[in-house]
Parts: structure tokens; sequence; C-alpha cells
């Protein structure tokens, strides 16, 4: 008889770093859960790229979940507000700018959260990185360590069973280039990804926007060359 | 020229733990932000109660978000699970029921964050009690407190303006009969809101299930007729 794997629940973006976290989880022997939002962000196209990870990485299942935190305002990424272009990398890691949608990752992890539980499972992926980042505050070690502690007095799993619900961030504390290497050597196809904040209308990368800075710094380093760029 | 007051994000269920924290809230001075959710309960109809107590409450808005818990399953509030009928008081305290649905509160605490801090707000109000309550681990008051602790590090209003979100629990150690009191004391209609689980088709409640059981043993001792009973 097959021993049963482990169930985990992975947030998936449709970015290079959730594709990459996918991909870590697979190679540790998850059953993967995929969950993706479809939550005002101007860059929908993100979607067709998870979709297309998933498949790829032969998720159990992907879950596109409507949440409209239009309704709340106040991001550059769902609202009417320019998406800052070509800041140079000290910039970019200097205070927390226009693209931080409120309460973003609490959001998600809260939502995985009830997947998880709904599955009998305590493991949830996150793709969050505080290096080579955007200044993001639910994307640090801190915030994750709060968020683990508060799920485990959340849940009946957490209190009648015991459980302990972690909070999975493999990238957290690596440079663009090494989670891009991390990527490809785990066999992650970076021709599906799409990590802009500002596509054109045809879907192709503005370059320009502080995430293709990011992902085209993370290449540079490595010596190769971005699928994604013609 | 008048001073400008504090904004304060309201959870709504419709049901009359939430009507009178909404009532708390405005006794406080807050402007009132009102928010619900169809999340795929089974008691859709606590909506309509939901925007009439808005109403009456004279609150600034009422967003009713969509979050689709029904995609994710494993309570009989969102699936086809029956409901637990004429339970008594010790059965009702006793475990965790099948009408828990999986990190509800986290989830909606977690919109209600995002809401607050696109608006500016730090005061949040959830009705929920530890007290004559359903036994669910995310009603109780280290719940709230880890939730509080991770916002503050969630929120760029957390990290860089220094800001104190405050999870309001106004209800938290009050028992039924007190929380009919307190709202009735502050103007709360009750014939406006519904508890029911599992109402019938009409939309009259089904007087047995344990939100019902609550409600009737809360006006009991008050010695007060509740106006949903006809």
């Amino acid at each position: 008889m097959q021993k049963q794997k482990l169930k985990a629940v992975v947030l998936l973006s449709g970015g290079l770093d959730s594709a990459t976290t996918l991909y870590v989880a697979r190679s540790q022997g998850f059953d993967l859960h995929a969950l993706s939002f479809r939550y005002g962000q101007r860059h929908i196209h993100e979607l067709d790229s998870a979709a297309r990870i998933a498949r790829a990485a032969g998720v159990m299942r992907h879950v596109v979940l409507d949440v409209n935190l239009r309704a709340f305002g106040g991001s550059a990424l769902t609202d009417d507000i320019a998406v800052p272009k070509h800041r140079e990398m000290a910039e970019i890691g200097a205070g927390i700018p226009v693209t931080y949608v409120p309460a973003r990752n609490t959001v998600f992890l809260s939502l995985a959260l009830a997947w998880a539980e709904s599955l009998g499972a305590t493991d949830i992926f996150i793709g969050v990185n505080a290096l080579d980042y955007s200044g993001y505050p639910d994307c640090r070690p801190e915030f994750i360590a709060a968020f683990e502690q508060m799920a485990n007095l959340a849940t009946k799993m957490g209190v009648e069973g015991g459980a302990r619900f972690r909070i999975h961030t493999p990238l957290i504390k690596l440079t663009k280039a090494q989670i891009i290497k991390t990527g490809t050597d785990l066999g992650v196809d970076f021709a599906l990804t799409s990590s802009c904040y500002d596509p054109r209308a045809d879907g192709r990368p503005c370059g320009a926007c502080d995430s293709c800075e990011l992902r085209r710094k993370g290449f540079a380093e490595l010596g190769l060359r971005d699928p994604l760029e013609r």
C-alpha cells in the first residue's frame, strides 16, 4: 500500500518566487494544493501564469478565489495610482512603496489557513522574501512568526488536535539570484512565470517597475537570460 | 469646524451579537464602517439583517464582500452537513461543534484589517463572546490578543506609522442576557437581527440550533420576549 503523502497549501501568485516555492514544497514530498487570488490586481494576467505553473508542477488542486480588495482601496496594484518605474535598487529597498496592498499577505495566509484546516493539513508555503524585496512589512520573518502563533490559537486543529501549523518561507533569506538558481535546479520553467506589476496590453512585462527591476537583476547576477526577455 | 471623528471597522454578521457590537462602537463616537461577508453560509438571509441593521445604525458605509469559503469545505454552516438541533447547554459548551467554519474569524479580521488600514483607521470591532458561546477557538481572548499582535507587524501603519491596531471585543465576557441588555439600552432593534444557523424556507428561525437555543436562553433570563418569536 502506498504511504499517504502529507498535504501542503502553497500560495501561488504566478511570479517566479511563488513558482519556486511550489517546487520547493514538491521537492519535500508534499501533495500540492495551490491557492491564487483574483483580488482586483491590475496585473490579472498573473493568474494565467499561476494556472500554467500549477499544471506543470502537477498539483492536486488549484483554487482561484475571488477576494475583491479593490473594495477597500489604498494601493497602486489595485487602484488608479501610477506604479513607480525605473527606480534604483537603493530606492526600491527604502520605505514601503505605493504598490503595497494593505494587509494582503495576512488575508492570503488566513485563507490558506482556512483551506489547510479543511484539508487536515498543517503546512502552508509562501514565497515571501526579506532580502531582495520590495519593502513590504508582511514579508518579514517577525510577521510570519506572529501569524504562525496566531494560527495555532485560531483553529480547531490547533486547540483540540494539538497540531502545529507551520508557515514555510523557503525563500525568505535568499537573494533574487539565489531564488532563480533554486528554481532552476528544481526544474521551474520561468517562461511560465510573470512578475510585472504593470504589464503592457499584450501581457508583456513593462521592464521598469520594481518587480521587473528585481527580476532583471536576479537573472543578470547569475549570467542567465530571462526567458521572458525578447 | 467640526472635529473629525475616528473611524472604526465593525464586523457585522446580522446576528444580535454583532448588532450590539455596532451600537457599542457608535456609542463610543466612532464613524462606522460595517463589513459583512457572503462566504457561502447557508443562512445567507443574515445579510439582509446586516443591511437593515447598518441602515438603522447610520453607518458611513456597509461593504458586503464575497469570500467563498465553500471552496474549501469543512463546516455544517457551508456544506451539506446537518446542523445539530435541540442540544442542551452543557452539550453546546463542550467541544468544538460541526458548525465551526475553519479559520473564519481569522479571515474576517484579516479583511477588516485590510479595510481599516486603507481607511487609516486603527479600531476594529468584533462581537465574539467567550462565555455563552458555541465553543469556537477563534472567539477566545488569547486568539484576539495574538491577532492584534500580528496585525501590528503586518501593516505599513503598524511598522512605519507606529500605529497600534486594536481589536475591540466589547462582548467577550458578557452572557447572552447581558449582551441583549446592553443592546437594548443602546437602542438596538432586535427585530432586525437574525441568529439562526438553519432557517426555514420563509426565513423564520428553526428554533432548535445552538444559536437559536442561546438566543432563547438570553431573552428568557431577562424576562423579555424575543421580537422574532411569533
